[in-house]
């Protein structure tokens, strides 16, 4: 198979351009904003809409599976070919909230179509992103001739991501033989940008935790005791400042063990990217670059790990001045991890590192509030092959690699399933994910569409998966 | 003179001891809580009994004076003797609020006495020690034969101690020609325990600030950016946390300039006290000591100048986590400062370090609410060895020093006034002060009844004033 476009993709592609569009256009004008209990039944009827076009576009099975919140939409539709690998796609049929008086040129929840962009919330987090799989298999099967895709399809589309996954932990390993797959594809994320076509190709993982620190029984009055005994919220604070080292290196023993580093053709790849410092602090909302001595800004925000102080409390906080010795103070860590890292093993190494560091007269607690794993593919992996084929056929351009710093529940699926996680979006960061005005670019959604069309049979093409058993 | 005891003065005040702790009963039913609104009116009426008292007592001048807040009150009874130096008694009328519901055994201002011991609100801070004053000088009339004090005695006792004394360096700057002093005894603290009369000679001054920083312009993905962006947060620790050195020293450049260090005699008089470290940690509700290496306990809190975390505060503090680079963080820092510290300079020398210590992309303010300075009386002072005769003579024992690691309005009246702050107080540690049972022991409110009564003679014998021109 060549790596050219396919004139029978994008025929079949253009000529259900229109209808897939009204098709998206009725989606979006359902407001399933799952952090609003008021619109929980727009998230059922949501969930419901989606089974319905799923069926209506051949899988085999499309049914709502219910959690202890929003209902998730699960499909399947087996390629017949015993051979053939399993492939799930993850998505979200839920929004963010979003009010015409938040900044909207137009009514969030009545698409608008202007420029080539298609303006409403959802646009591309994460119905676009969703629906393109739905063109994409009919278009595959049409320009292939075949009844069913080139591989066992799996959707699941959960309705509960804007709400940060609460239930999709359990869902996924109470579900997790009829999940069970050999790539999962994650279409909720973005590329570089419209001219740089790009595939994610890891997340970070993540342990946080908070550590709370007691000292007097009571705050203190520091003219009588203050310089003569131990200070919690400065025990905080020496905490944090002990987290790196000069060279910004976080310094806990042990936290390094085992992290996978930056291969150099992998330094070599992100440094082709069109990085642009002032732009990126922009994004940022940032007004200077500051991190670990050696690596690029994207290198740190990608590929390495981390620690962070997400919050820092402790004494008075009030207007004026309080001369205490605050009773107590609290800091809240987070630790970004990168493939090799295990969350169990830092979360003891901190909890080590913590206890020794602290004088007598201070007691602490640690809590930790779970791990999220990161994932990475490696690039030679024939799963991210295919995809890089698909992309490169659809965009008719070289596709570079990118890495995700922040951690998800694609990561879930992976630890759940066993398998690798592959990521196709084709989202730019001008579409305004959670602001006003959020849109997808026409041009780009189809070529999402045509990306999923050549995915599946590059894959079933590509990769023999061993039969399991 | 001698310094055994006097007779007369001791028939005196015997004589007059049931009258004086009626009219100290009298003056406890006042409840003058200055920091409650709806006492306003009682805190004016406290200070009305106390100007009638001195009237009754026989100060030539005994009036109210205003201010933006609780009214002061003012006395003065000269001795008629140009030579003799003029002495300044400062105390407060108001009081702690006090409520029998926080623990009180009996209504806090229905004054009881039990076991020699007189409960009520303000006993011993402050109206029991400055009303010691009023029999202390007719004690001293009495056993002198003089119908004048020995000294030229002023009185000023403020009504909004307990409120931080918001308006008394006013007070005292409009007022300073008719306070003009050649000493100022502060009787409003304690003596280090019954059996250990002490006299204290010096508080500490504060120097105190807030530092705002602020990152990103608003709270940014930890996953996105954080590891290659500047943190407020833990900037604001990095500050706290390099606020000291290894050896708890504080490590700003300058910090130590000037400073009167500890003589090894005034080391050697703190060692005499019985210090019991449990108990004393009892006191500061704390669970180890920790300071600066090469001090003991008693010399940190007294003599040493320190830094302090009075509140650190960033980002999210709210339950569970938040992964969040946060915009902003703010900390609360005090400096303790000692005799020969320049709390201008120390101010620009915290400005300065600040300034360099913080990477690009943090921008900061700093605010300082005002200064305290320290104040310390050399222990050869003429004054203060009046102050040790009188209290020898009283208590029959030997007199040993404290200071105090506090910081107080005596440090405004030494710096308008140009003169030294002795400590005149027969507290002790368990009186409760601010604290529900608050009481003073009735055997040495009466020994500081005595010793007033010996000091103003001590002093017009002992202390030569070069007279002013």
């Amino acid at each position: 198979m060549s790596t050219t476009p396919d004139d029978a993709v994008r025929a079949y592609v253009e000529a259900h351009r229109a209808a897939f569009l009204d098709d998206l256009a009725a989606w979006l004008r359902i407001p399933s904003v799952s952090a609003d209990p008021g619109r929980a039944g727009d998230v059922r009827r949501s969930a419901q809409w989606l089974v319905d076009k799923l069926q209506a576009t051949g899988f085999v099975t499309a049914e709502v599976w219910e959690t202890a919140g929003a209902p998730a939409v699960f499909a399947e539709w087996p390629s017949g070919d015993p051979e053939a690998p399993t492939v799930l796609v993850y998505g979200h049929h839920d929004v963010q909230p979003a009010a015409l008086e938040d900044g909207w040129h137009s009514e969030p929840f009545e698409p608008r179509v202007h420029d080539g962009k298609l303006y409403a919330r959802g646009a591309a987090d994460d119905k676009g992103q969703v629906l393109f799989h739905t063109l994409g298999v009919r278009a595959h099967l049409a320009a292939t001739g075949r009844t069913a895709p080139a591989v066992n399809l799996k959707l699941l589309i959960e309705g509960e991501e804007e709400s940060g996954s609460p239930h999709f932990p359990d869902l996924v390993r109470s579900r997790a033989d009829r999940l069970r797959c050999d790539a999962v594809i994650v279409s909720d994320t973005g590329m570089w940008s419209a001219d740089t076509p790009t595939v994610c190709t890891g997340m970070r993982g993540l342990a946080d935790c908070q550590i709370d620190l007691y000292g007097p029984d009571q705050d203190i009055h520091s003219g009588s005791f203050g310089g003569a005994v131990p200070n919690p919220a400065m025990e905080a604070a020496r905490l944090a400042a002990g987290l790196h080292d000069a060279d910004l290196r976080v310094a806990i023993p042990g936290f390094y063990d085992g992290v996978v580093e930056l291969t150099d053709r992998e330094r070599e790849l992100f440094a082709e990217l069109p990085f642009d410092e002032a732009r990126w602090l922009r994004t940022a909302h940032s007004h200077a670059t500051l991190g670990e001595a050696g690596f690029t800004t994207l290198e740190r925000v990608w590929a390495r790990p981390t620690a962070e102080v997400n919050g820092i409390g402790g004494g008075y906080q009030g207007p004026g001045g309080k001369t205490i010795v605050p009773a107590s103070a609290q800091l809240k860590l987070s630790f970004r991890l990168v493939e090799g890292q295990d969350a169990e093993k830092i979360q003891q190494a901190v909890r080590e590192w913590v206890a020794k560091r602290l004088p007598a007269g201070i007691r602490h607690e640690i809590t930790f509030w779970g791990a999220t794993r990161p994932c990475l593919t490696p690039l030679d992996h024939p799963a991210l092959r295919s995809v890089v084929r698909a992309m490169g056929r659809a965009f008719d351009k070289p596709v570079r690699f990118t890495r995700e710093g922040g951690s998800g529940p694609a990561a879930d699926l992976r630890d759940v399933l066993g398998a690798p996680v592959l990521f196709l979006g084709i989202s730019v960061p001008s579409d305004g994910w959670h602001a006003p005005n959020e849109k997808v670019e026409l041009d780009l959604l189809m070529k999402g569409v045509e990306s999923a069309a050549y995915l599946w049979a590059d894959l079933a093409e590509h990769w023999k998966v061993p039969v399991a058993g």
